[in-house]
């Protein structure tokens, strides 16, 4: 243990090597409060080639190592195990711009770049790099690739995945392979980066990324648009993207009481429309070209949806300060769901054809036998993307309703599955969600990942206990 | 032997065990008659059970399996080795079109369904499916997949594997992993699709696909512009995308020589603007708006590049005639260099700002050693991907210009690799390329890769010998 830490000094600096419990706190919970864990130390490297001395030192000394960017996920996925014998890498301290390239349109970072800094260096050499993210100031941009991150402009972009060329890894065993090619095409074997995106580090450390450069956007054209029910809002979507392709950038649905809260709870919110409707739609088209007449172009569509009865009422903003006032209506109902109350939550994909039966069966469901509990459901519809979230009636008390979770959780995530759907759309799996995931994975499925696990980090040291265990009833808590 | 032939006319019928040699001639030597293989039997199962019962049965019995598609790849990679016991899988008779989903963008499709059958159906549904090359009427779906198929829509579609949201494959032991789902977000754990696109089959068989569609196509625009020099091509296409975003669908390089093999050789062909150009540049615009003005569009931003001296004469096809000629052209390259005679091609992507430095970097050292040669070169140069291709002299005999592959590999493939570029961009390893790979691959991803192999198909029974060698000293022919 003292020779550990000795020899982690030795890699790092000592500055750099946290074991006072009131340093090493902010790495041992994650920001919701909800995980709390342990770790020997946190060690926060400046390069790769710390990076890779770090994880050689922790594979030699059999100790586990977590690797944590912005420590903003929602699943548990950097947040040490309690009781364990790990190390926290924080990769803070990786946060160059390595090279930028604008005749290639791509851009070379380091891990451990917020994205919103990411962003801001595309925007600098005017492009855009489409990730975006509520958390985009803090999380970090090897975070948003180890979890393979979505966010509001995935119908038009992608998710973090489509976005990447080639990265920098750390193995298991302290190796660094550098597969930080900028290439539109290169198919020589197996696309190992994939391997590493979305396996939240259980498989090696990214430490930087080639990412693609979009052109940046001049035209945008956002509306609130009023429909009487989901089926009318997926219709809409095929209408507009048949008339406007890929300039849909953005097409999230709202329900009613979604909308209530954000209405309740925050206080410059109002309705962009005179009359509650049952759902609303946050549509945005955007273009390169800055003289794409959008408004016009959306207005067209939406009196086309008007005469097919799938457009009740809509606002087009006037103004970037209206249409950021209509975003705010979006991006609010998270901190409005919070102010009113506890609430279960699901993140959970269907098909975009069965976004319509998802929510008429899951609410039906769920009063069958919960009548009073509050449905609030919105989300990227056009990802097949709905955060389905239960509200707490207001009669219940905290600890009961909590206690429901896992009833809840049967109900929609057996559903989800049922209609060919994923129980985490975005946010991952971490420890939240690693054991449910055994109950709608297929047991091929459950040992193709092991299998992967297995070849990768056999003694399974890279983040123990996050998405899947290598042994079902191993706790990885006890890991060196 | 006999008892293995037994097992795979149970599983399949006899007429689709095909044991005869005149009968599996045609899948035991590639399309351009440059591999030949032998094998113990021609399977062509129909189903996918089928395909796991072939697959469970050969390697119950230790015999290697070569899953073939359409048999149009470059590289041998669904040729049989010569002297080797394996079972040829012929994947044709999986040719349904298995569901079509309108409201989620996606068709789910067998894997022996020709890329053109797999277009026609999104098509007759008013979608677009955007992958395409020219063997698209006989290729398979399975195959494009397992090789993760490029062609000229790449720049504004992605390869391949950007347009896949599900597989369904058979595993090496026979296992049928269904990961169909039509899901634009899934976080739940390695994403395992991405293992066998691009895998050329070692690691199992593609049954099945869930692919994206695209809005269809009602806009086009095309032109054909003389540019002064490579660095003048790639600046075009910059201000092109700042202008028209994703509108820019294709932008090919076409090099004079290439131009004027085609107008030698292929008899309708005729140069579109009055003087020959050093280059040309195949651009297309595209909407899926019908009103998109995209003439208008390509023109002013031509008129742009011409007063920033990138442009030196266009021709904008004034119909879809016209711009069929200018496709034409294009795509006659390859047929017009077969007919002039023997060529050493070369399929490589480098960063799209390093094509103009890899151009006349490789000419110079080509000429330096070998005066007399003729580089023909074209190629997706929006996606940095270029065709580079080196003619026969007139006076030089056949044996003695082939010969000199190596040299010619050598030259360009080590140029391509200090540039950070691929030496097979679209084409894959297969057996062409599977040793030349070794020098110019780290040892660390050589390793990961055979790190995958060997997790998934241990006893190398899966397409032996092609993408990579388990042992580098196996042949792989003595399987079984």
């Amino acid at each position: 243990m003292g020779e550990l830490l000795a020899a982690l000094v030795r890699a790092v600096g000592a500055d750099y090597v946290l074991t006072a419990p009131e340093d090493m706190a902010p790495f041992l919970t994650d920001w919701r409060g909800r995980y709390h864990g342990d770790a020997l130390a946190v060690v926060k490297p400046l390069t790769t080639a710390q990076v890779a001395e770090v994880v050689s030192i922790c594979s030699r000394a059999g100790i586990a190592i977590v690797p944590q960017g912005g420590n903003t996920g929602l699943c548990g996925g950097a947040t040490p195990l309690p009781g364990g014998r790990a190390v926290v890498l924080g990769l803070s301290r990786l946060d160059r711009i390595r090279a930028l390239d604008t005749d290639n349109d791509t851009l070379c970072v380091d891990a451990g770049c917020t994205l919103a800094a990411v962003q801001h260096a595309a925007a600098a050499a005017d492009r855009l790099f489409p990730l975006a993210l509520a958390s985009e100031g803090s999380c970090l941009i090897g975070g948003n690739l180890s979890t393979n991150a979505g966010g509001v402009q995935v119908l038009r972009y992608g998710n973090a995945r489509e976005l990447v060329l080639g990265l920098e890894v750390v193995l298991p065993d302290g190796r660094v392979w550098n597969g930080l090619r900028g290439l539109r095409k290169d198919n020589t074997g197996y696309d190992l980066k994939q391997l590493f995106i979305g396996a939240e580090g259980t498989l090696g450390v990214i430490t930087a990324a080639v990412l693609k450069l979009f052109p940046a956007i001049r035209s945008r054209a956002t509306a609130w648009v009023a429909v009487p029910d989901p089926q009318s809002a997926v219709r809409l979507l095929g209408l507009l993207r048949s008339h406007c392709g890929d300039r849909v950038s953005a097409f999230e649905i709202i329900g009613r009481s979604a909308l209530e809260l954000v209405l309740e709870h925050i206080p410059a919110a109002r309705n962009p429309l005179p009359r509650m409707a049952p759902w609303a739609v946050l549509v945005e088209l955007s273009d390169a070209a800055a003289d794409a007449a959008l408004e016009a172009k959306l207005l067209e569509v939406l009196s086309l949806g008007g005469e097919q009865g799938l457009v009740e009422d809509a606002a087009i903003a006037a103004s970037i300060v209206q249409a950021q006032a209509l975003w705010t209506l979006r991006e609010s109902i998270s901190e409005a769901q919070r102010i009113e109350g506890l609430s279960i939550k699901h993140d959970v994909a269907v098909p975009v054809s069965r976004i319509p039966e998802f929510l008429e069966r899951a609410g039906a469901a769920l009063h069958r036998v919960w009548p009073e509990v509050r449905i609030v459901a919105f989300g990227h519809i056009g990802d097949g993307n709905l955060h389905f979230n239960l509200s707490k009636p207001d009669a219940a008390d905290n600890a009961a309703f909590i206690e429901r979770t896992p009833e809840a959780n049967r109900i929609v995530h057996d559903l989800v599955t049922g209609l060919g759907g994923s129980i985490s759309a975005e946010h991952g799996l971490g420890q939240l969600k690693r054991d449910e995931i055994l109950r709608y994975k297929s047991a091929v499925e459950m040992d193709m990942m092991r299998t992967i696990k297995q070849a990768f980090d056999p003694r399974g040291l890279m983040n123990p206990g996050k998405l899947l265990q290598l042994e079902r009833q191993d706790t990885g808590a006890a890991v060196g």
